[in-house]
């Protein structure tokens, strides 16, 4: 209704001066074709890929899709919605306790690796991929044991026990993993080795980034840093964007069909480091992926691609520039998570059942409703 | 990624410190039962409400949706998308230029109404409606000449020319007005007193709310404020719910239609002045109209509702509470609007259409794809 103020009341805050005002100027866009989706007669779901932005609300979109100019891949999604992820107190989420929700459809506490507080263990989606003969994997651009990834593949009342977690991952329902987070496997305070019960086990074990090339699955377990891969500024075309296609390469082998989870991690990084650049650039990173994942379901027309995020990060808003510069000027309300509802971007066969305003678990649901799996509940 | 941040980096802001902390306690929630979608044989479309909430972005929608306990009509969408609000110049949107954009489907500079920098003239969508045989509407919690709402009635090269754009009303294509705004008819600088001039044209003319009951249509304006109504708490009931009832009562007696332009006009308010209070009641208010059109779109099968937003506010953040308590902390991240995507929330028949993140005239283009009108370009 107003077009500007003009006296503030004393009680406003000043929110937009400089302090707050972190200014990214993107050095050139990367261009987004238009994808022409698949057109040929309706298939059953083979393939799933959900892939989830770490701190990724809507402003973190938006901020990216600024900065490349006014174009995303993400735009470019069949059907879209918007997560509630409040946790199971219907608080402010953390990562562990909404990518439960994702992977078990169960909302709980904060720091929960797939249980409740009352000792519940939930069985991840990943497993029921399994059962149905498919493939599964990770790939992601932090340790393989930070919260996201965890809640798919094992069960653990605390996040932070990284060891117990890599311990875990051990008999964990998957086939595919790409992360870092080495130290875990190898430096621990038991002084076990994991990697030798890896190739026990069947998996092919690389630790460095020029081994990439050599995976052939349909077990492979890539650790390539020690502790979280760098940001995307020093992380080189060799990590995550590598991870996708590999990941591809080797699941896609399945005539049953894989179910991959990509996060692009470092989003949330940037945003408690109230860092604008690091957090358009991861945002630009991932959308290039999603535009891999899009294009692989264009192309086949039997995967479900569903983009989303856990949880934003930093309050962030973007307060001046232009789509036509690239240059925009970015605020944050806080350096912790905020509550706003995240976008949820589908893309091909089954993408219309994620249209609509809904929890969190809803994700887990949904994909197993457009799967046809029973849905009774997960317990 | 990272679970806390212990150490801040010396260039982190502390935005989540007290001064920007802004709390909100809910009083109670109201109830929003399960609505039952119209089941029947599909029908053409005969009515379309549009919702605007102005400078309601997802936090905002979150905030409501943690203050009312969880539960918002919004949530009940049967479809919902993201609109991209910036202007022809790829800059932050002010109203003018979004109302403008989802009005007559074309981008323009900030504080156009219903123009371009050219100095084209593009034609309100609500002259189509009436070419169509509809009748039409316009109930806002603004002054009538507000760019919103104007954007919708008349073509002027700036929106702060309110006595000029009220003159103008004159010959709009809109034949049932609520608003405020009263004295840029009565006292204006050319001593014209514009109410004769209504009445000759057939309008209804109410001023007072006391006369609300007895506006029977089919033409008529309510100007209701001299300026702009009050905000929530001090606006009664007999202010915009009763705009919301009456415009349906009358409109809906068309039996070709009608198309109605609903605004939340002081969630912006609330934005600008920081005033986290302001800002959850606003749009607490706005929702429970919704519910309303939602039920209309229900009962009867031939109603396109689609809820949106101009822009966002306030840089808006939820930094604390929970839907538990219905108590929020919010913050702002500046006191003038920001670039973030709003939502896009649909309902009847339709609004399927409405998935999708896109540009904001796509509003415009997609009612009348969904009304089988004419799409070729508006000019």
């Amino acid at each position: 209704m107003i077009e500007a103020i003009k006296h503030l009341p004393a009680q406003v805050s000043k929110a937009d001066e400089p302090l707050y005002k972190r200014e990214y100027q993107s050095p050139g866009a990367y261009p987004v074709p238009d994808l022409v989706p698949y057109a040929g007669p309706r298939k059953p779901i083979k393939n799933i890929i959900l892939m989830i932005g770490d701190g990724m609300g809507p402003a973190q979109v938006t901020g990216g899709l600024l900065a490349n100019h006014g174009r995303l891949f993400m735009q470019q999604a069949q059907a879209t919605g918007f997560s509630i992820t409040q946790n199971q107190y219907g608080k402010i989420t953390d990562s562990a306790a909404s990518a439960t929700a994702m992977a078990t459809g169960h909302k709980t506490y904060n720091a929960a690796i797939g249980v409740d507080s009352l000792g519940h263990k939930f069985r991840s989606i990943m497993w029921d991929a399994r059962e149905h003969g498919k493939s599964t994997g990770i790939v992601v651009a932090c340790e393989l044991t930070d919260a996201t990834p965890a809640c798919f593949a094992v069960t653990h009342p605390n996040r932070n026990d990284q060891e117990a977690i890599a311990a875990k991952y051990l008999s964990a329902p998957i086939d595919f993993m790409y992360a870092g987070g080495l130290r875990y496997f190898t430096q621990r305070q038991d002084h076990a080795d994991l990697l030798p019960q890896w190739r026990q086990k069947g998996y092919q074990v690389v630790t460095k980034p020029s081994d990439i090339a050599t995976i052939t699955g349909p077990k492979a377990v890539a650790l390539l840093a020690e502790n979280g891969p760098p940001a995307v500024a020093e992380r080189t075309a060799a990590y995550i964007n590598q991870g996708v296609d590999k990941a591809l390469e080797v699941l896609s082998k399945n005539k049953n069909g894989f179910f991959l989870m990509i996060e692009g991690s470092q989003i949330d990084d940037a945003g408690h480091f109230n860092n604008a650049t690091q957090n358009v650039q991861e945002v630009l990173d991932f959308d290039q992926q999603v535009g891999k994942a899009f294009r692989f379901a264009a192309a086949n027309g039997e995967t479900l691609v569903i983009v989303t995020a856990d949880h934003e990060t930093g309050g962030y808003s973007i307060v001046g520039g232009s789509s036509a510069s690239g240059k925009i000027a970015a605020n944050f309300a806080t350096n912790k998570h905020s509550a706003v509802m995240v976008p949820v971007f589908a893309y091909g066969v089954g993408s219309e059942l994620f249209t609509g305003m809904y929890e969190n678990t809803e994700i887990y649901y949904r994909i197993k409703k457009a799967l046809g799996w029973n849905t009774v509940e997960n317990n």
